[in-house]
């Protein structure tokens, strides 16, 4: 009992945020100690602020504050394109290289045999719905470039292409600024394989 | 504008926390986004909680809960001994070495006049004023062994010694486990200065 009671209650709480340790939980929460009670409010109703306004956009899953998510409700966004990502965190990384306009669909999650995860309990049965609904001409699949997440590309393909929609995958390769010496032989091989005429 | 409002606004708050930048705070928001409602309002809880209940112990100006900290008015402890320290969070380590079973006197800082902060702005009127209140024998000085920790230390020996109270420094030397070889020097010279016979 070194600390008081209810120094401790938070220090159990932040140790369970993920990458937090004991040592980052102790320096957060004697900041928190020191902080203007105002600004650990802040904090305090930033959390429950977010998980009391956001929720599924209905139509792509990705995290929104209203019932379709601001992608999906921006008529400059091309709707005849839609990438489907694992979890709502990929949307974020797309858009950040401001490289794509179309829509999304998070699947949350990929299959996973190993832990139990199949189709049904993925958004695909969505994804679908929406192909025939709203005219949809290309499918980007942007799941992970791993085995779940290759695995995933695969069903999805064929499942959509006999629908006659085109189906893309995002290219794997050589990290750019990356170093060949450096690379994994199965990215390596990839690259390899995946050579493009200059 | 690639996330909702409230998310943006949790990201914000998060990394303003000490040593999360925008990468674990996006993690930690995630993990908040999928976890229970009930989770995330316990730390949200823990948070304002912590703020409302803890003050400064009256006494030794460690964190309590109440008027006088756990230390303070547990009569199990020897309160002829007073180990002073910088910061709350020394006194945490101390208790952890189960070596000590004293009091504390937090002084909230070091002496520090390229930080301008100078010996008025500590708690060290306080401490003279326990000496005499309290009967102390001896003050341990516990500041942290850099330059302000050690001009912290000096200022309090000379102010304190002339009262009649033995005054003792922790020992600065090689930490257990540590490397001769990747000790640095002053360290080292420190720790040859205070050998001691065996």
């Amino acid at each position: 009992m070194h600390y008081a009671a209810s120094i401790t209650r938070l220090l159990d709480e932040l140790e369970r945020l993920p990458g937090l340790g004991p040592r980052s939980a102790q320096r957060i929460a004697y900041w928190l100690l020191t902080a203007d009670t105002a600004d650990a409010e802040r904090l305090a109703d930033a959390i429950v602020e977010v998980k009391r306004t956001i929720r599924f956009c209905g139509k792509c899953f990705n995290y929104a504050e209203s019932d379709t998510c601001s992608l999906c409700s921006n008529p400059k966004r091309d709707s005849s394109t839609v990438c489907v990502v694992e979890e709502p965190r990929d949307v974020v990384a797309i858009e950040r290289t401001a490289e794509y306009d179309g829509l999304y669909h998070v699947l949350h999650g990929a299959i996973s045999p190993m832990n139990g995860i199949g189709a049904e309990q993925l958004k695909i049965h969505e994804l679908i719905g929406r192909l025939a609904a709203e005219g949809i001409d290309e499918i980007i699949i942007a799941t992970n470039p791993n085995v779940e997440g290759e695995t995933t590309a695969l069903y999805l393909a064929r499942l959509i292409k006999p629908l006659g929609v085109k189906v893309t995958r995002i290219a794997s390769g050589l990290p750019v600024g990356g170093d060949l010496e450096f690379a994994d032989q199965v990215t390596l091989g990839r690259a390899l394989e995946a050579r493009r005429e200059l």
